[in-house]
């Protein structure tokens, strides 16, 4: 367990962003009236990032926002110059430089073509990826099943990977591992150096209470383009303080207990900077578990953005059929920590 | 809106099954302590019912149940000759004849291999089915706006009914249609009478407002080869009687307001008979909508099995980018009505 003085020294955060591009998006939200604001703003540009060209009606299912305004965000964005004058949108060079933060040139067939990209594939053109990721996955230390350590398959590592990037939740973010032994951060690495580059990821921390694990993401992650950094830490103590409101993405699949999943939410709560996507993955059979599981998640402030069941397969995991359903929640206005020190007892040996 | 004296005479219930099947599901349930209780020897029995031949494993992931409860019904199963001998698990004939009520050899494909099954799609073994929904949809009455009438594409009524049996949330099943406009039950008539018997569906009913919709649904559901009935009635206004507690299966797409969200979810609560699936589909726009929808399923005792994001896809709908939300929801020991009578507005136009 870290004790504050042994918190790990963390890299600085990038240097933020000049004033001029935060200028724009306060101008475009003012001038559209837009009654979710910047972020609205922001949301509808790191669309156009990702997905550009690309139709309105697109970026409104993406952001959630009514195409009127989607289109309505463009018409000032081009005004501004940031968004080009052809159709479908796209940005402009000058937009891309002020707002683009760092690509992913992913394969497009990563979204199922067969159901109508409503599930993520892993196309032949990752070969590279997943033999990159098997070879670091079998250098994984065995699972400690007295911390609820049970690795998910390599398929799953990466197809988390394509969950993140199809739901806008990894070209330039901040990305926080709450808890590791799954090796999500090599999954990540793997896929920025064959498809990204230096900038895709904003920054990436991986937590985890195993210092094997973390021996094992630190060789991984050595020649990572992006800035990472391993903490080592119990997750019932609090957060060190350096990454509390520094995150845009948080991925977890804690102990499938309620109060473990009560424990990790309110420490993704803690660690997100405002908005945010989180990454859950929960498959606990007991009676009730997961109407409580929903339960802490609404409590929390968070949203179901989609829940897709047995998205998680894991490697020898007999009694609770080898799957689990991945939840992605958003932040809203109401998202907020509920627990604070945690003394009980967490993993489901000790339930 | 029905007066009491209005209530349309709704067709008898199906006549109970026998005493027998009651008693070895009791027995199994007693033999190996399930925790669920009947429920459980019932999802077992259900899901072998529809999948047979199945794996253990696979039935374990559909019910929700470890795999070594599933081994065990199965084996307290295997001597009361209900199931076969062979693996992977089957129902003996006997044990079809006992618990197998109708069926739906729907093509295997309906499930999206290409990733893994999270998805349904719609085979080119639909074809005669995908023909026939289009010819009924074509006479549509025009929507009523005022009605927050939205007509879903051909498509989606059809993978409406996949996502109803990839569940198995259609078979054996008695189900409700709380508003019909999207014309889902002669979705389902045509897969039943395409791919089923006239045992596959329990019972069918499609409640509307709009007379002009069970007009046409009542023709096209004449020659349908299950029980049926239309019933009008505003849902302001508490259920009949007759359908409180009547039903397995709910299919609901509620105007895109919260309080409509909560009166349809409370209608839906008081038609399950205990347990049963809830298929609602919800795509309001506005912000925090998501939250207070979830919000407001978590209160009615509901569990979101599974979110599938821009599900459904209707004709003609700019504003709201054209797509909504599946969700499928489960009742659980709490699941409970929270609205009575309803006086206030309903639709989106009064909000």
């Amino acid at each position: 367990m870290a004790e504050p003085s042994a918190r790990p020294r963390l890299p600085e955060p990038l240097a933020e962003p000049s004033a001029r591009p935060r200028r724009i998006v306060r101008d475009v939200a003012a001038a559209v009236g837009l009654a979710e604001g910047e972020r609205g703003v922001d949301a509808v540009i790191a669309t156009l990032a990702r997905l550009e060209p690309v139709s309105i009606r697109r970026v409104s299912r993406a952001t959630e926002l009514p195409v009127p305004i989607v289109a309505s965000v463009c018409g000032e964005l081009r005004k501004r110059a940031v968004v080009a004058e052809e159709r479908p949108a796209r940005l402009t060079d000058a937009g891309r430089a002020l707002f683009a933060h760092g690509e992913l040139s992913l394969p497009s067939s990563a979204a199922c073509r067969r159901c109508g990209g409503r599930s993520v594939v892993i196309s032949d053109e990752l070969h590279a990826v997943v033999r990159d990721v098997a070879r670091l996955a079998r250098a994984a230390p065995p699972p400690r099943l007295e911390l609820d350590q049970c690795h998910c398959t390599v398929e799953t590592k990466i197809r988390r990977v394509l969950a993140l990037h199809a739901a806008g939740a990894l070209v330039g973010k901040r990305v926080l591992l709450l808890g590791d032994d799954d090796l999500v951060s090599l999954a990540i690495a793997s896929v920025v150096r064959e498809f990204g580059s230096e900038t895709t990821i904003a920054r990436l921390v991986a937590l985890d209470v195993d210092e094997r694990i973390l021996a094992l993401v630190r060789e991984g992650l050595a020649a990572a383009p992006f800035p990472w950094v391993c903490v080592e830490h119990d997750l019932r103590v609090r957060l060190p303080e350096e990454l509390v409101g520094g995150f845009d993405t948080i991925v977890t699949d804690p102990p499938y207990t309620i109060p473990a999943v009560r424990l990790f939410l309110s420490r993704a709560a803690e660690a997100l900077a405002g908005a945010g996507d989180v990454f859950l993955s929960f498959g606990s059979k007991r009676p009730g578990a997961a109407r409580l599981a929903q339960q802490a998640i609404t409590e929390h402030g968070l949203v179901i953005r989609s829940l897709t069941r047995d998205f998680n397969e894991y490697v020898g995991a007999g009694v609770i059929g080898g799957t689990s359903h991945l939840y992605h929640l958003t932040a809203s206005e109401e998202t907020r920590p509920l627990v604070g020190e945690f003394p009980g007892a967490l993993y489901t040996a000790d339930a």
